[in-house]
């Protein structure tokens, strides 16, 4: 089955001598990966195509082939831009102006939230990451030889939305264009483990800082773990840091509900609450003003961590017990 | 293709009323969901299947469909005998009666060291998991229906084998089969947690101490850690809890060389060591009397474990700077 709109897209980038490739600010693996096999299989076809990105390439993705395509702020207006992985304009930011500028303006994503105006848009939310639909353009549509760079590039992102095949957006799809990127010989498992293995010292900080405040309530059911101001105190820590704190308390056997805490301001915390099987821990958060859903809630509090603590176990442990 | 000793079993299989499907002893996701799922289609064809296991199913794999088939020490004796993912007939504990008195003897496995003698034996080790074998057996041979509680099974062994997709034995027919399995709506998320996620809390309790003995040295490319008799006191720690403690320190951003030091006995210690990228670990364990591979080695060493861990650093550093 022939898409027409990525049809029209192979058709401008066939038409177009100079590309640029524009993955969101703060790229990851898809965005990267996707804009990088793009740009791979656009030079295969003898076309001028650049990859333009807003900050270095972080240490994890540092294999990545075809990075030699990365420009910084090159003096240059393009035949074809190409928005990668991103649903707000403001999300290429310094970069805008290269997209603007452009005779033609393209742009991929599977974001159900797109609202990128373009020449031509394909924006497809089965899709678990835009490097599957990148993967299709490659082959179907522009009929660029697939090789091992690209396979690498696009199996990086792949992994990547899907949380190496583990998230709910993963379908038999993924896995088949996966299964045909296995058969280029790439090093898939080196790639697991740069893009999931690898933590900061900082992280792994958290993560023991968070493993020495578990203490378990009612018979090993409710895990309850937090972070105060001093003990992130001299951790230089990024916002992305705390995330899948509150599994480690989630992923103790036996555990039904994880309560992680996190001072953010001197007395005010802010609380996860994560429920393996049955209890809906959004009824738990609306009870201290928050909310979210059955398995993933969040509120803030304010108080002293022990006081805090007392009123939150009396509250989660009769969800547990089934007392409501 | 068609396997000619794949298509004896399944006639013999076939031609049986009365089958006992027999997985190794401390049966994982692999042994387990093999052995459940070619017991689920061998019910599905009117046969009177029954799975006996060792041990009661652990807690991480407490979900499988297919729990009805299995049978402690029954006053039985079958027609038909299935040795499942188990390449030493001592693994089958004190099953091995049931193997031995059936009237045909069949065996099913993937491990290149299988020496199990049976009527019909296929070994194949390009399988990364038992699963993909009996995935082909039940579609391609038996032509019994697939249906979500096979799938089910059959995803479980694959992912347990394969790391979830992360290992080396990762093939692209492995994730052809998934993709298939996936197209059952399979709760595959809910896999992983249970089969990857799911700690003990002795587990983390190991993990925990490890990170808080863990120290940098080399500008970060050494990352020590450890565990002593005392810190491993009230813990009930069984053996395989220790595995996978060396790459807390393997994982963390800049290491090359990660050594993890374990107590066996007051005073002797377990090293291990695993490298990222450059470094030949076994060279380093040669030198202690030990050894392994490039990225993966061991020794024992005796001694006070300051004194040996100064020791170690100095034998590791030069080795990271290249200096040897």
């Amino acid at each position: 089955m022939i898409d027409p709109m990525l049809q029209k897209i192979a058709g401008h980038l066939a038409n177009g001598d100079s590309i640029v490739i524009l993955p969101h600010i703060n790229a990851d693996g898809d965005a990267l990966g996707a804009a990088l096999a793009l740009g791979l299989a656009l030079k295969s076809l003898g076309k001028d195509a650049d990859v333009l990105v807003e900050e270095a390439v972080p240490s994890n993705l540092d294999f990545l082939p075809g990075q030699e395509l990365i420009k910084f702020n090159p003096e240059k207006t393009y035949d074809v831009a190409v928005n990668i992985d991103n649903g707000d304009i403001t999300r290429l930011g310094s970069r805008e102006r290269y997209y603007s500028s452009a005779r033609v303006r393209l742009s991929i994503d599977h974001h159900a939230t797109n609202k990128v105006m373009a020449d031509c848009s394909y924006v497809d939310t089965r899709s678990a990451a835009t490097g599957e639909i990148i993967y299709d353009l490659i082959v179907n549509y522009l009929k660029a030889g697939m090789n091992k760079d690209i396979a690498l590039c696009l199996y990086t992102a792949i992994v990547t939305d899907t949380g190496g095949f583990r998230y709910t957006n993963t379908t038999s799809r993924t896995l088949k264009i996966s299964a045909d990127l296995l058969d280029y010989g790439i090093d898939f498992p080196y790639v697991i483990k740069k893009v999931f293995d690898m933590i900061s010292y900082t992280k792994m900080n958290l993560m023991k800082q968070t493993m020495n405040s578990l203490l378990l309530y009612g018979n090993g059911k409710l895990a309850v773990s937090y972070l105060t101001l001093k003990d992130i105190k001299n951790l230089n820590v990024k916002s992305d840091d705390y995330e899948g704190l509150v599994n480690i308390g989630r992923n103790l056997e036996g555990v039904e509900v994880s309560l992680f805490l996190r001072e953010e301001q001197e007395g005010l915390f802010r609380g996860n609450l994560r429920s393996n099987d049955y209890v809906d821990v959004s009824r738990i958060a609306e009870k201290f003003n928050g909310g979210g859903h059955k398995r993933a809630a969040g509120f803030n509090i304010t108080g002293k961590l022990d006081d805090i603590i007392n009123r939150l176990v009396s509250a989660i442990l009769p969800e547990i017990r089934g007392e409501n």
